[in-house]
């Protein structure tokens, strides 16, 4: 669809962002709870929304809506358009909900156009980690990978277990439980997602929107915690100190300096010690600390970029370990492999957003996505980011509805080449 | 006094350390808080043990008491050897103590053989920061430095003020509170304080006693702030990332680089960041921290020193701002001008440690001494340390006996020697 055309759409786009934000207030910002009722009214309302539309609605059997074209809806192979529609708390209104507006975009211009092949959105639940300590259950589910362990997590706020929230929304768990997919993934020709940029790099290059080539994979520690050895911060000469404060320094600067030499080799990297402390019942500022803690999130679209930080942080804190007599222990990796997007789909989509008159623009998101969960489960699956101010989970969110709009004609303009 | 000749002083020092820790267990180690009835009966205690020996026992006005053989009582000049008998809570036995058994025993073995010079001894109260927030109130008081506010400061357990607390031992605050020494301090000639080692060199070095050369000033911040700027961990590139936690890292390993190098120039120094901490409000191990703060105190025996590393410091925060674009707030500093002990008198400790069969070996004190606050009033002040494992203010202090006796042989045999 060409820019010109997309008014009355971008009327529509506003008035579902307008009203969903309105429906989900929490004082701060905007809280849809995964599986929660408030999450349920949102998607009656797109529901509602899309009958007005003349678009069909359809559940499966985990409750994520499914919106076509009438005469789609039966179709036994089709592309599908979507994300969540869920948030963290205190979250954004942005952050999932894009992606949905996106699809029921798509098939309200196809609507008119025509769809060469058939197309459904899907509006998924329970993307955010925040409630239940997973994500991507929604799709997780859809897909058959939800697990035991994922169905019997307490909520956050109220200790109930998914399996519990999902009872009380009338959704029967027994073939989520199977790890069956709910419906046969083969059906599926590829997965599109669009999602707000939840980093700063489109405001800072200026472009409104990109196509994402794949999905970091990370490995995480949640706590490594380096020991050395207390004592008086006037009287221990520096010779017979164990700091492990000056150690973990020691370890992020080396960290650091090789992060920096390997996005000077062209290598993708980020590294992240977001979390850091030492012992609130110990420490003092005329004490040597005894320990310290420090978490380490480390991401990168490859694999051998990721074993190789693995290999190097080990080395490093052998290494600082022993110089200064200090010991580290990671505690347990908790590792996520990258998810790459499909090259086809990835090459029609940036042809598709030259043809909307911009400079195809690619970039790895450095956050996991849904779009992950399909792509694990042997879904084609592609994405694009639309350019996003103060990041995401957050109430300061900013994308520009006509940022939304290119993000969208770009999805449009790739469905309406796509081929099977 | 010859080695050999010191068992019966042996005994008697033991014996005054054991019946002391039995009277101020506190569960985990000792406890003898500043200005309470567990202090006070510490001094009856050794008051007591003085008359019995034939030594005179007398208070000052701020209830520390001064020791002496009865000739001495009215002496016009005097030195005196002291220390202080509080503890903090949790403490070990020997960390204040050592130095008034030190004193008691020059002299009962003066009471037998003598004493060139008069000699008083001194058992001073509230040494320990840990109750009222100041440290060094019996010396502060005695020699007139007390300030208003100290006297108000708030007891840390009981929230009542020193004032207060001195009142319940019924101690007249009037001439404390009015500034002015509490005997004219041109009478004493000389403060010599024998002390535990609070780090690991006579240990690592292997030498039972040493003569302190000088108290270590410090520059102290208690908590400097690191401000970046929040995000995804894994959604931010480098290039556009402000992460205060590897700002403070970059700082703390270019401190630490400067450290050694002032060190290989022959510098005295030591650093520590004991307290650090992302906020726990606002941190998460997939977020960019928006701040960190970290305590940093700095010492050294050399003025000059303290001005170099300070000057250093805001040299790096400053560039790191710039390269990192965060912001580094140090807060207020806590500064405390380094002390030298009295040139003459150091000279003569360490022939004093010479006559005693050692060789004479002398170091800077780290920790901050009721020596300090003598030699900051303008009396000639001195140190000897005693070799002592595990630090000071926990129950795991580990002075041998026959340290104990070296330090105090050193003191004597200085004394013996001493002129005016």
């Amino acid at each position: 669809m060409m820019m010109d055309k997309l008014a009355p759409l971008t009327l529509l786009a506003q008035q579902i962002f307008k009203d969903l934000r309105a429906m989900s207030p929490d004082g701060a910002g905007v809280s849809r709870p995964a599986y929660s009722s408030v999450e349920t009214q949102a998607l009656d309302y797109l529901a509602a929304f899309a009958r007005a539309q003349g678009l069909a609605v359809d559940a499966d059997a985990a409750r994520n809506l499914w919106f076509s074209l009438p005469e789609h809806r039966a179709a036994e192979r089709f592309m599908v358009v979507g994300s969540h529609v869920d948030t963290v708390p205190e979250g954004g209104n942005f952050d999932g909900l894009a992606g949905v507006v996106a699809g029921l975009l798509v098939l309200i211009r196809g609507r008119e156009k025509g769809l060469r092949l058939p197309v459904k959105c899907l509006a998924l639940r329970g993307e955010e980690s925040a409630w239940f300590g997973s994500c991507y259950l929604g799709s997780k589910a859809l897909t058959g990978q939800m697990t035991a362990a994922e169905l019997a997590a307490p909520h956050k706020g109220d200790d109930r277990s998914l399996a519990d929230h999902m009872a009380a929304l009338g959704i029967d768990r027994a073939p989520i439980a199977a790890g069956q997919p709910l419906i046969a993934l083969e059906r599926i020709l590829g997965y599109v997602e669009l999602h707000i940029e939840q980093g700063p790099l489109l405001v800072e290059r200026d472009i409104p929107a990109a196509v994402v080539t794949g999905i970091r994979g990370n490995i995480r520690y949640r706590s490594v915690t380096c020991t050395g050895e207390g004592g008086h911060s006037g009287a221990v000469p520096r010779a017979y100190r164990h700091d492990p404060v000056l150690a973990m320094a020691d370890l992020l600067t080396r960290l650091d300096d090789s992060w920096l030499h390997i996005l000077q080799t062209g290598g993708d990297l980020v590294l992240t010690s977001g979390v850091v402390g030492t012992d609130p019942a110990r420490h003092a500022i005329a004490r040597i600390a005894d320990s310290i803690s420090f978490s380490l999130d480390i991401r990168s679209q490859n694999t051998e970029v990721l074993d190789h930080m693995r290999d190097y942080l080990h080395e490093e804190m052998a290494d600082i370990a022993r110089v200064r007599g200090v010991r580290f222990d990671t505690g347990p990796e908790i590792p996520a492999a990258p998810a790459l997007m499909d090259d086809t789909m990835v090459a029609g989509l940036m042809a598709a957003m030259g043809r909307t008159g911009i400079a195809p623009f690619s970039m790895a998101s450095g956050a996991g996505h849904d779009a992950a969960v399909f792509a694990q489960a042997g879904v084609p699956a592609a994405m694009v980011f639309v350019r996003n101010r103060n990041g995401s989970h957050n109430p300061r969110e900013a994308m520009e509805i006509s940022d939304f709009m290119v993000g969208t004609a770009i999805i449009s303009a790739y469905l309406e080449a796509a081929d099977t």
